[in-house]
């Protein structure tokens, strides 16, 4: 035991939404907080799509820890893979040694799901990190470079289809965001290829796009995309995904070089410890105290977390990642100032999906808005949470030139996590 | 032969300085122009060390080469990697096809050279490509994370020492940038870290800085360089590097994990053709035309051509590769039109080199420049070749925010060429 004179430590695993709202809730208070991540850099990952649609740099969606932390002159950051935690003796480790905690905040968040879709993980490139991102918009740009130099009319299509699985919010701004990539600013780039050869597919497995939207917005939001040139199809589940193509329950298949799964995500607990009881999406079972059952010192929130009992599992977006980080700053607070803990509770501020360059839908208990004022709120909402002054100014003037231009400039094929030796090579560039 | 209906075609090889403007110079010709390179980017190698410094980003200084060709219609672009150039076919090998030319301009540009110092090669960090830019700056970056949870004192010196080989231009503004990227962002992020153990080394095997520049600018370089705390060696040839250390001949040696490499460039003709005639530092030898002697079809230029006959090598820099691009494709439209060609003159411009945040040297014909003035120039100079408005609004904007808050915000380590799994595991990063 320390001598009680030691103010109490905080460990807080993952810089993600959660984690950095826990350590701001905590910043003022006599604690020292440890924020361990295996990045230097918080990604704001609802743009993430557009990364990968080549609409804005990578750059412009992350922001280094170390600025965050700046204005918590308790908190420390460590560059570091988190290990395995010990819940008996209170330690986490990572970068080599046992770091002894008197509260822990679990906000590692989560990975991608495939359902066991056969060769979704092996051959379909997932979009849930920055890396994702830049592969994919490295590759979608390879494969229109490999196009303009291919004389077989089917492979030169293959390269010019792109399936996006998942008809979610990502799959969903994802593949009005290719739409519209294609349209303009790439076919002025690719003046030989015949754009009309050009194929974006949004698959979705139930019936409707988003769920969780209303009714009139999904509609909306369908009609939309068509408008846009995307080939929605609804309840078409994919049951296998191969190197070159997708396949069907009925044996057809499409034949494309891009598979992009937005499919589903589940929660990652099993590699920081296996004493977690998880649900079935991986995820772990908190009080609605968001700590856990045995473990009063030790808090899960955003995607890593479910609740044990009553009450159905809240989405996993930033929102609640927030305000979950914040409701655990709170209590742990609470906890050392010997007051009672209380439950967490979420405020719904509405979920917005952009649909395009200026369109959206929005719905928020019962207010619905859809079409360009959708779009306004979208933009306003998102480049205000982004975090840090000079980002926001940056998405605003690669927005702003957007809008006014119609011209995307960010189509550069940068050195990626792994960059092919060879453009015939990309296929090695794939994760897996 | 062709038809001698159809336009003669012009394959150029790198869209470097040289390659961009022969092509711009041929783009009113009837004349149909390939350009092809391994990127689709072009590189604004001036700034490179910003990027490693990270000062500014790395898209900040690439611009895609579809989008500068757009003014060109008649120029097209192939993104592959040259592999032969048969000089009697008259064809180049890419992408998997042989390419018949008329004209040919080989503008492939230089890479790091080493002079045989052993490890060099395998344990420096160079800085030619933008790749290695990224590359450097995660590892600096890395280094001070490192050090950070270092306890051994002299692991953590090592990892806090930073040693530029290389006097010339590109140290000099790498060291001077590094310098001052130490010197207050960093020291913001890490205040546990004792800032009195960070050396930023810049060695120099010749007895004085930037050769080339009158005495005076070299000796202020040398003097504003050591102001801002770099410790400048000249006369001090490294015998060998390893992964921990850089030696002398004396037998003395500085432990350090960062050793940067930028002590010189050498042609790279043998990848192309083994038939063309090279001098020792790898460049090919041409006529005062640009021209090979026996082949008055092929012009080399930029970093890779030097005189074959009287005449002192031009420096290996954008200017002289620009000036060669331009006259080589008027020669070219000059044996179109049954002219005769004309020797190749460099109108020298002078030679600047910038010394941190707010100070240069500057040299042409006489003029002496130093000091601010000097830096306002560089600056107005860089920033109005750079191509792409976009991104010279974005320099801007950095350079403004830089000057007024003295705050770096590009301190990313992003997904690299090669992202290392683990944080420990950076040595994987470096190239080779």
């Amino acid at each position: 035991m320390r001598p009680a004179a030691a103010p109490p430590s905080v460990v807080i695993v993952g810089a993600g939404f959660g984690g950095l709202w826990a350590a701001r809730a905590l910043s003022r208070l006599p604690v020292r907080v440890l924020l361990i991540d295996r990045r230097n850099y918080h990604t704001f990952l609802p743009l993430l799509y557009q990364v990968a649609a080549a609409e804005i740099e990578p750059e412009e969606i992350v922001c280094p820890v170390r600025s965050i932390l700046r204005r918590s002159p308790r908190a420390e950051f460590l560059l570091a893979e988190v290990g395995h935690v010990d819940l008996g003796l209170r330690t986490v480790n990572a970068a080599g040694r046992e770091i002894a905690y008197d509260y822990l905040v679990l906000s590692c968040g989560s990975i991608t799901e495939y359902f066991g879709v056969p060769g979704a993980a092996e051959h379909a490139f997932p979009l849930k990190t920055l890396e994702d991102g830049i592969t994919l918009r490295n590759h979608i740009l390879h494969c229109f470079e490999r196009a303009a130099r291919e004389a077989d009319s089917e492979r030169r299509k293959a390269l010019m289809t792109f399936v996006v699985i998942g008809g979610g919010a990502t799959g969903v701004e994802f593949a009005g965001a290719l739409a519209e990539l294609v349209r303009r600013p790439l076919r002025e780039d690719y003046r030989a290829l015949d754009f009309r050869e050009v194929r974006v597919l949004l698959l979705e497995a139930a019936d409707s796009l988003l769920r969780g939207m209303p009714e009139r917005l999904s509609a909306y939001a369908r009609a939309r995309l068509v408008s846009m040139g995307v080939d929605v199809r609804c309840s078409s589940p994919v049951h296998k995904v191969d190197r070159c193509s997708v396949h069907f329950g009925d044996g057809s298949s499409i034949a494309t070089e891009t598979t992009v799964w937005t499919a589903g995500v589940r929660g990652d607990a099993s590699s920081v410890s296996s004493a977690l009881r998880t649900s079935s999406g991986g995820r772990v079972q908190v009080l609605p105290t968001l700590q856990l059952e045995q473990h009063p010192e030790v808090y899960v929130i955003g995607d890593l977390a479910v609740p044990a009992k009553e009450g159905r599992p809240l989405p996993m977006v930033a929102p609640v990642a927030i305000q979950q980080g914040e409701a655990a700053g709170r209590n742990i607070a609470r906890q050392i100032s010997g007051a009672p803990v209380v439950p967490f509770k979420f405020r719904d501020h509405g979920m917005m999906v952009t649909l395009g360059r200026n369109a959206a839908v929005f719905s928020a208990g019962g207010v619905e808005l859809r079409g360009f004022i959708a779009w306004v709120g979208w933009l306003a909402v998102h480049i205000v949470k982004l975090i840090g002054f000079r980002n926001r100014l940056f998405v605003m003037v690669n927005w702003a030139w957007d809008y006014l231009f119609f011209e995307r400039t960010v189509r550069l094929i940068l050195p990626g996590p792994v960059t092919p030796a060879h453009p015939e090579g990309e296929e090695r560039a794939r994760r897996q």
